[in-house]
């Protein structure tokens, strides 16, 4: 299971709106005779992949699977029937599918004579596939928050400069958060100040990573200009504006979706904004900042995954990695457990998850 | 020799202006037969100690000492007296002492016919000796600045609560620092605003800490009035003011020292309140902020270690951690190498030494 687990991880960032899902099929004495990952979302399931390598030393064999196999006909056939028809005795899952219309796999299986177990190295495997299982749970896309800061939480010095506040690994390591995201979202703070790419760039020049959806919100439709880096042509590109925005120079260089107003009067609306990026297929979200965006993120309690890259620096002014997200008093301060603390490079990497369950959407779009 | 550096250990906080020491004494066949740490200024050193625990076994055999034994009467003769008398025929000592008056004892065991080695772990028992050999070198007292603050690098929330941003755990391990430190200095903002005792509590009530000197720069003698906690009578407490402040109401309860006004004409100048800290035998100061002196003191290139507490929240609002340290631009961040960083109950502890190497002081009064 270990092994489908790690198989599964291939696939991150290029399944949506489906998960990742690994596999390895042992035949009847317990031998590992074929094995696959669900590579891209339309393509064959991570079942299909492994018994199609395996052949006919699947028969009498077990199939270990990530997640509970489907039950449904949608771009390609249940993975029951495949299971069924290759004659697999025993089927090991790991986590249970939430989604109604894929579930019941266990059962349809249970009833052709399968034997099927459930659970081996669930936590493990729920983990990898984090960001698709949350956004089943809140019916929007999982929000993983990364923000770049000193010791002092300065995210630029006082005159507005911030390149590099982290190092060349810490910056890699964003690379890699971003090749996993379905989308990466940056507010027009951000995209004004910095006209960033936001395309994932890998150390690997031979890995030619998945980019992810780039997603600007900008309510008036006045940060993203033509020439924009964010519009060039390493990867599609979606400009949230207001409803009365005057978006015609967008015209054929970027999607524009409209959305209504944020709660508190400012800017656009994030629970709209994530329904958006849901109907388009969007599971995982790397939101980027700046601090206001990220504020009204959080205010929404819409992200669901801090990871800080620290940088042992101070600074003494300037602005800071968060602002306003409607919180006064140390009582009501947001709190996070830590998962994760590593060295990248010089820096720290801080992982942490809001102690808070995640809401889910309540937009007019849902 | 790693018996002598934990040994050494037991002393921190209460030997000042004294080094930390430890001895282990083995006899002719290389067992131990004596230890013993310099204990308190004023009190026998280490070899003293250990010496009187071997008796006559230490005769023909080996002194594993943290620090070169000194060569000078001061309150107690000179250990390499009491060490050629007790007729040891080997020394071995990690780190060679820097002082002039207290140096040259190698060369005096030798002359008597001892055979002297010395850096056998050297760097471990400089690290335990960090704040006495910085003091040798700068000529001013060992500055640790600590801070708590959010992962967003608040230290307050909006409406300036903030007890408690850290955990227990955290807040536990501040008092060892202090009770490892000569004296614990805040500024006038953070006694008007927390009324800290600035005492070290340790969680074992049968623990009994030396007391570091308190220190509040209030440089218009305003801040620390009586009946603040800071003036109760569990430790010594010193004032320091401005050169015409009125501070007769403190006539009595603490120590008032005059200092001129700082570079910038804020506040009072740090390099003469470390000098004046210095003339009084501190060799290390806890720099509990608050976020302005952190700033004055950090300016004055007067950090030499920074531990920071970093509680999982996020609040969005609210001062950060440092305040104006000089620095507008990002070029002139002062950046550290972090040495550790360890899991305190839910918090992070980080520790940094800045990379700049530390400035000697410069002050009028040194
Ligand atoms: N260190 C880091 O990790 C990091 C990351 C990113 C950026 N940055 C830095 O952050 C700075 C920009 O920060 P910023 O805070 O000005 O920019 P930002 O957060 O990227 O953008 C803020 C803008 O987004 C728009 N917006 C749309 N919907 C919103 C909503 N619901 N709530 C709040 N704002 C909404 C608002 O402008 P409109 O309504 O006019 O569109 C708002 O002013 C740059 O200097 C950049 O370098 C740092
Ligand atoms: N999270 C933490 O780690 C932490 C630690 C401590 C405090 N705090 C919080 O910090 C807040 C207080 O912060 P603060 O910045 O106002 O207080 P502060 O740094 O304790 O005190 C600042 C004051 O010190 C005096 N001062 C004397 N010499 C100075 C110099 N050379 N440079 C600058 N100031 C000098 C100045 O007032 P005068 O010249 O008038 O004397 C200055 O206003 C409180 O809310 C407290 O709870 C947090």
């Amino acid at each position: 299971m270990r092994r489908a687990i790690a198989l599964a991880a291939r696939g991150l960032g290029h399944t949506s709106p489906n998960p990742v899902v690994g596999c390895v099929v042992l035949d009847a004495s317990g031998t590992p005779v074929g094995e696959g990952w669900h590579q891209r979302a339309g393509g064959p399931h991570a079942e299909v992949h492994a018994l199609r390598a395996a052949g006919d030393r699947a028969r009498g064999g077990t199939a270990l699977v990530t997640l509970e196999p489907c039950d449904h006909t949608g771009r390609t056939p249940p993975c029951t029937r495949a299971l069924i028809e290759a004659g697999v005795a025993r089927v090991v899952y790991a986590v249970p599918d939430p989604t109604p219309q894929a579930a019941g796999g266990a059962a349809t299986l249970a009833e052709a004579g399968v034997t099927v177990a459930s659970g081996l190295l669930g936590a493990e495997a729920a983990a990898g596939n984090e960001a698709w299982l949350t956004a089943m749970r809140t019916g929007r896309p999982f929000v993983l928050w990364k923000y770049a800061a000193t010791l002092d939480g300065r995210s630029a010095a006082a005159d507005g400069t911030s390149r590099w506040i982290t190092s060349p690994q810490a910056r890699a390591d964003v690379h890699r958060l971003r090749a996993e995201a379905d989308a990466v979202v940056v507010g027009s703070g951000t995209a004004r100040a910095d006209d960033p790419q936001l395309a994932a760039r890998l150390p690997d020049p031979r890995a030619r990573p998945t980019q992810p959806l780039r997603v600007v919100v900008d309510t008036h439709a006045t940060a993203v200009r033509p020439g924009a880096r964010v519009l060039d042509d390493v990867a599609p590109t979606l400009v949230a504006v207001g409803e009365d925005a005057d978006a015609r120079h967008l015209a054929g260089l970027a999607e524009v979706v409209r959305l209504p107003p944020g709660p508190r009067g400012r800017g656009l609306d994030v629970s709209a904004l994530l329904a958006a990026l849901h109907a388009r297929g969007v599971r995982s979200v790397l939101l980027e900042g700046g601090p206001t965006l990220a504020g009204a993120f959080i205010a929404a309690e819409a992200v669901d995954k801090v990871v800080g890259y620290l940088a042992p620096t101070l600074l003494g002014a300037g602005p800071a990695a968060l602002a306003d997200a409607g919180i006064t008093t140390i009582g009501q301060a947001l709190r996070l457990g830590v998962t994760d603390v590593a060295r990248i490079g010089p820096d720290l990497r801080m992982t942490a998850v809001p102690e808070r369950p995640a809401r889910p959407t309540t937009s007019q779009e849902s």
